[in-house]
């Protein structure tokens, strides 16, 4: 019952095998090799489109480094308040890009458009001293397990172009959110606005893959020497790309999100069903934020399920009860229906 | 016959094999798992003493965070005029680090004490102005394939300890260095004076293992504020324990590196034998520096060899022939006798 | 008419006198001279303790430096969500520091106690991902015109000290706050905890004379060559040790305080009685934040007044209705009472 | 005998009076003042074409910011290895422009060109990991007190317009060069090749003036923001423009620097005359560093006499004997041919 988090899953078979496969070959170094060069093809096809296509160690690299990329001197990019980029990489945007995080609230996860306009309206382009706007980052699927709609991407990107501000999607969660709109990938993306795209494989399959995408690749003249002065330039590139490749083929990374999707989806139906707990906010991808009694958490806890106790956001309109407890649970490709049906009957047990 | 680097070479089947066994399991992210923890063991092991490990994405990342876990206001680092630090990081130990690398010079790749002690002497604790000397970096196995003998170490760590500074080793090459002095991890390096070190694996049979090691734990009590703000943290930390595992074990480690560093001097014996090559440096590690003629490198290089011509530095004092051309050579754990055999061979038919 | 801001004003006659004394002499450089030193002995008086003391060019410099002078890895400076180093001062205390502002509400420009402790419960020491508390910073008087009571600094300071946090203090309007409150610079400092002051005297009758004072001269180890790597080192320091000579002469700087004070709480006064102004906020200081009837405001531009239309922050009780305006009017050293009178009159004629 | 360094000096009478006057005035604040615009339009006069201008409050400020604002990522700037960027700004350079200071060697202070071009071409424009070259520097006049020729600055203009590299020119004493080679500002900077240049007057007869100005506007299209991000926006900066009126009206500032240089000759020919000492470098702005027997160093420093010892640099052809003393005179503005006279006498004495 490995809830913790997506990231504490393995690797999938498919993608272990391409590795070892790999393991026995020489190939060039430094993102040069021909599996290199042929994996940005790949994402070519997948995004319909000439892209350019960075390799980088993590999440954090892929958005701190896309910001990096777009930034300008005394920028702020906004973001929704509880947004990885502001809360969760320990000032690594900032300190990559120069430039300052704004908050911007609103529910379920997703900047409100009207508060990111009236947030974009103190800055700008000649605001010396405030700062200017300069970028808008958001968030698919969302760090409250929610997906901006597509008509949502659109609002957002909109925001950006008035204002003639690049905009960037933290695609940690890719796959998940892709899986849940049943659209495809440029359709969420540069068809609706975005410029730059942190694509994550990590969480999702892979051990180590995560990608830059510039949907412009006139954006990425500088992006080499961001990169290699940020130490995320991989020797042995290719094995980022052997992931990829594993990953991308077959609509595997489809598939692996949309199972755990369903895996989010069963546990939020059982408690639905079984009115065992609430939910902090809607499930529309791989993450489910359960109220539940606290004597169900600490039973799941004692059978070894793992889970990650939330800090109650400031604005969440559920509120928490004295003998509750909020938690947030992941599933991934690796949550089997088993696993979900113990904690269950856990908690309908309690 | 790939020469290029050793970082063109794949992993070995030990690291492979234990990659694949991790794949299939569930642990805990960030470098909380327990593999993680018992690798930190491991280290403690391999030094004879208590040290702090983490692990980073590459050996840039390496060195500039260890410097960055040193730095000083002000300060300066130095370190040899070819050094990694220096000329192949495209700044990023200045960028985390916030100090400038102040280059020293000294033949055969190797900084010369009396040129180190001149330097350090024109930045004193209170130069205000010029920045105040910080700390000392020193590559074994060098940038110029040679290595620091226990003495030459003992003289530079003199040198640190009569300055107050601290020392770090850049270790992309520790296991060459080590198996060529013959001597143990710990007296190559804390019990000579050296206080941190980059422990490099991915040249050696890793795909991707880079770690950090403080002999000294008090040095790294901010070491994961700074990892986390340049984006070095994996989520999936243990497939990096876990490469280190095997790399580790049964010193798998130190026979990839004796294997690596006999096949290169079975290039240098070769070129000496058949008179085809001088050599820039004398080869004492995994990499020959070999001033050949021309018509030996592009016969070699017709025939598929993979090595880089070398920019002459400034100060080598073997000079480059009008028909000649300096190239760097370096060997692995995957180079094999065949390979090398074929290369002097091309060159004896020249 | 000039209300647009106290830094609109010349420099006082005797600030002017002093420094013209200086300027036929030699002395030596880079805040060596004697000068330099006695101002440093001078500061010591005036706040009844050893203290260290750095002068600097701007308040963003000294607001910026203080907190580069306490900043940790990762670390957060919490402060008001108007403050000036959050929205005023276009990220350099991010740049200098390697620090993200946590902004604060709360209501009249002050940190409201119970939300500075709920913000920093949500990072504490161990916070990798979200960054770790590291510095409070409040600003006296405050950007809104309001004076932290003694009380009000005890609770901030209390807890600074409970989460182990250094607190700074933001004096631009030290001076103001002082004159307002009518206590001594060490009652108001550190004798409440606090531990390290920006104190401007730019803004209060010098022309550029900024000044950083640590109350625990440990502090400052670093200091000099943080100030230097910042460029804010001038070779002519003695120039503004001058300006501070003449400001803190036989209280000048407190009178002159006490007259900025008098004429806002003329303006004030005036509103009041005229009733033809509504206040945002109580005019504590010299600062004056009204709420107008536009046709007020039109007719005293029209007749050469100067001041600030100001963005209606978001939390704001008041609210400015259509037909008026919320205008910010500054007085200082240089403001008349028939600058004052005149300003009344226009309003009261419409 | 003040020769310490011409920042010794206080402020010439007619900049004194002019900020005197500036003292009893309200103004617009930040650089937005009549005053400030006229300043502007001054210096296209001066220069003899339109040119963008921003104050700062040191010439580390000036010279850093002028190579933040033409920097690159991964960007390297070459300089003279003695140059102030790379010797004497505590990394400053480094710190705002995000580039490594590469040093050039050369005889006389200046970059020898062949040694520049040698320097340039191991940074291509693709040398991810080395860095690629990104702009050059040149001090007029240089830190050994000579001056490039109109011929020489060609030479260097050269390589950089070759290599697609803007060139900055650190005028901390760019009058004394102005006046020593008896041109025009035009002929010396833009008509040469010039792209931005730091023009100070802090040295010769101001308290505090630094300017950044840019030959093509467009290249400050981001530098209000990177100037007030480093602090460095005077609010009060009307107090600058004053001192530049003063100091650019009817040629005083050239008159200031000939006085300067011609006492700086006084000294050099009084030595040669008198066989009292050699010379390290030719004396051709207003600095002179001398080879002096100890005793006639100390008679003088007995008596008063202020200068400094000046390190050897490396490669300075005289050498320094056993008996002698290698010190740095350095006249302005201020210095009286008495003082001269009386020094030379003393070491006539010896």
């Amino acid at each position: 019952m490995f809830f913790a988090s997506d990231n504490w899953a393995g690797a999938h078979p498919a993608v272990n095998e391409r590795l070892s496969r790999e393991s026995t070959r020489f190939a060039a170094a430094y993102g040069t090799s021909e599996l290199d060069l042929s994996i940005e093809k790949r994402f070519n096809e997948i995004f319909e489109r000439e892209v350019a296509v960075f390799f980088v160690a993590t999440g954090t690299a892929a958005n701190s480094l896309s910001l990096a990329s777009i930034a300008r001197a005394g920028g702020l990019t906004f973001c929704h308040s509880e947004a990885h980029v502001i809360e969760d990489e320990c000032g690594a945007p900032d300190f990559f890009s120069g430039m300052r995080m704004v908050a911007v609230e609103g529910p379920n996860g997703k900047m409100l458009p009207e508060n990111l306009i009236e947030r974009i309206a103190r800055y700008p382009q000649d605001a010396v001293h405030h700062g200017r706007a300069a970028a808008i980052t958001m968030t698919q699927a969302t760090e409250a397990g929610t997906v901006y709609t597509l008509d949502e991407i659109d609002a957002i990107a909109k925001i950006a172009k008035d204002n003639g501000l690049p905009l960037h999607m933290d695609g940690a969660r890719f796959a998940n959110a892709l899986a849940a709109l049943g659209t495809t990938p440029a359709e969420m993306t540069w068809k609706r606005g975005v410029d730059v795209l942190s694509f994550g494989g990590t969480k999702n399959g892979c051990w180590c893959a995560e990608a830059i995408v510039f949907f412009d690749p006139s954006l990425a003249k500088d992006f080499s020497f961001l990169r290699k002065r940020t130490a995320q330039l991989f020797s042995k590139s290719r094995f980022i790309a052997a992931q990829f490749e594993a990953y991308l083929q077959d609509d595997l990374w489809l598939g692996l999100a949309s199972h755990a999707n369903a895996m989010a989806n069963r546990l939020r139906a059982g408690f639905a069903s079984l009115n065992s707990a609430r939910l902090a906010w809607p499930t529309q991808a791989n993450e489910v934020f359960a109220i539940l009694p606290k004597a169900a958490a600490e039973a799941a806890t004692a059978k070894g399920a793992k889970f990650y106790d939330w800090l109650e956001p400031r604005d969440m309109p559920e509120k928490v009860g004295k003998d509750e407890v909020l938690i947030r649970m992941v599933t991934s490709f690796a949550t089997t229906e088993a696993d979900v049906d113990e904690f269950l009957s856990i908690c309908a047990a309690v």
